[in-house]
């Protein structure tokens, strides 16, 4: 039977990489040998990272000056390799969530941190607004999270400052074009929108690195994994080669402008159906709603039926609904892979469980 | 055709973990979901991260007050992680290597380096000797590289000093018993002997902890990963899973002593050719010659027939047997999982090498 995955990440991928790597996993690029089981400085994996990193440059459009690379440790390790590298005195953050927060945490580590903007006076469910206004020259940089998984809110727009952003866009990379010239650092977690967990992917403008007063442990430094090509140390070989096959099938479809179109027209049948049904109702505000990441929540009549409605998807194969426990209810992750026939499935459901219980 | 894979990381893997995780890769523990694209929060992958765990505490005997971890970024972090939250103001180092030469090299960073012995003086041909009387009880540990790859050393017993030690395993750990106690941290990369890369076994006393006076990032903070139980952020879950079925193997087959056994045979006839062979000798000296990566060159006579050698065995399907370019000549990597019939075709190319040109 198949399954509805609406997990928000690790998450779904698409049977085209899927397909590709487990074929890997026994005999990859015709060597007899697994992509697991075969040297990094082989020809054949040195052209399986060469092409992850073109590709990348080409769905984003990205511009000379800056180097893409595929390391370890998630958005986490970023958290602290950006401001370790980055941050001389101050830097600038906005604070849209958990995991916006976790990256100011680790920030204090090494210098002061401004935080010009947060919603945390509405449980994160917006994007703070006219802030730009605000940021200081002279900080290093301002850091943002252009999708907030736990939340449901996204940036709409690259915001203009005078200073480059750094930027995690773990989940909604290659979603949306973005203007990369405005940033200085773009970071993902490949589990949302890449490949699988155990990548890491960042895009860095060579030019703002080597400016910090502070030595940097060699692991930690930019310049180490751009000297190496990512191979400064033994790269996750199967991750990146399943990031890979992900990209190469956006570019297939058509590149980050269909994967903008096939994501606003996903999230758009599932926002509209939370707003007529009278048992639902969505937790970010109108302007802000992420097309990654769809919470809601029963209004307050039907309140004590979330759980039964839980219940009621998973007996149609509707994986992962759950929402965060922060926010509560439900969120429907919806990343490039999400099937629309899926969507569908939650939709009708939701009609179904509203004219069983109405 | 099948392929004799000899390459020193990332290596063979078995055809149990392999097919394994090439199922999985499709439909995982039964849910219709790939290991790719299921949440590292379901029960069933708790269980793989749980039960991963548990067997390396069973393979190696570990005592209680470790941990065990599976991290990200390879022992090339582990360099940094080490002295990050170990190092007060000095840490002493065994120096068998390039990769204790970089371990040494990140914990500059952190404070000063006692290089106590090096087998520099004979490009690491040899395990340094007598050290261990040498050793302050006021370093805050010693660190040694228990099996060095590019080189074919290795340490033939847990060396006793009155400090704890801290160990890059990563190319022989499961390979033999070790004694555990002796260690306040064991790291290994997982591209030899545990998995594919992107995984990284860490072993840590939890009282050895908490003592440096520097502040440490949440994310190298060794406490953070235990409190999160390997999962503070998104593991690599593709790679703990081919960890878990590797471990399973190993356990199936007799455990770590089992291990041990068939490293020594497998070894051992390889050497014994290579000592046979006129054409050939060994690089390590005799003592510490490692059972996990054979290398030997050809003799004076014979030097200028190296890359014909090399082609020899490549039109037998036999890979990867060029040595580090810091050595030269070959490298024949026989971890656990390496195939005694694999090594046998070495051997019998040799024998026929031998025929051909003596």
């Amino acid at each position: 039977m198949k399954k509805h995955n609406f997990y928000a990440g690790p998450s779904r991928l698409s049977d085209y990489t899927l397909k590709a790597t487990a074929e890997a996993v026994i005999d990859f690029a015709g060597t007899g040998l697994s992509v697991m089981g075969i040297s990094h400085r082989t020809a054949e994996f040195e052209d399986v990272m060469l092409s992850a990193t073109e590709i990348v440059k080409e769905l984003l459009d990205v511009p000379q000056g800056y180097s893409v690379l595929f390391l370890q440790g998630g958005a986490s390790l970023q958290f602290c390799m950006a401001p370790f590298n980055l941050l001389e005195n101050n830097a600038t953050y906005i604070n849209t969530g958990v995991w916006a927060t976790g990256a100011i945490k680790e920030a204090k580590y090494f210098g002061d941190v401004i935080e010009l903007a947060s919603s945390a006076d509405r449980n994160f469910c917006y994007i703070p607004k006219g802030w730009e206004k605000n940021v200081s020259k002279d900080t290093s940089y301002v850091h943002i999270t252009s999708n907030n998984t736990i939340y449901g809110t996204q940036y709409k727009q690259d915001p203009d400052v005078p200073v480059y952003m750094v930027a995690d866009m773990s989940s909604d990379l290659f979603s949306r074009p973005v203007d990369v010239a405005k940033y200085g650092l773009i970071y993902a977690g490949a589990q949302k929108n890449i490949g699988p967990s155990g990548a890491t992917l960042v895009i860095v403008k060579d030019e703002i690195l080597g400016k910090v007063s502070r030595p940097i442990p060699k692991i930690l430094n930019y310049k180490t994994h751009i000297d190496g090509k990512s191979m400064y140390n033994t790269p996750p070989t199967v991750a990146v080669f399943a990031c890979l096959k992900t990209l190469e099938r956006y570019r297939q479809l058509g590149g980050v402008q269909a994967m903008k179109q096939r994501a606003d027209s996903k999230a758009a049948m599932l926002y509209d159906e939370i707003d007529r049904n009278k048992m639902f109702q969505g937790t970010a505000d109108f302007d802000d709603r992420s097309n990654m990441n769809i919470c809601f929540v029963m209004t307050p009549d039907y309140k004590d039926l979330e759980s039964k409605f839980n219940e009621f998807v998973g007996a149609r194969n509707i994986l992962g609904i759950k929402g965060h426990r922060s926010v509560g209810g439900f969120r429907a992750s919806v990343y490039n892979a999400q099937r629309e026939e899926s969507v569908k499935a939650l939709i009708t459901a939701m009609k179904d469980f509203e004219k069983r219980h109405l």
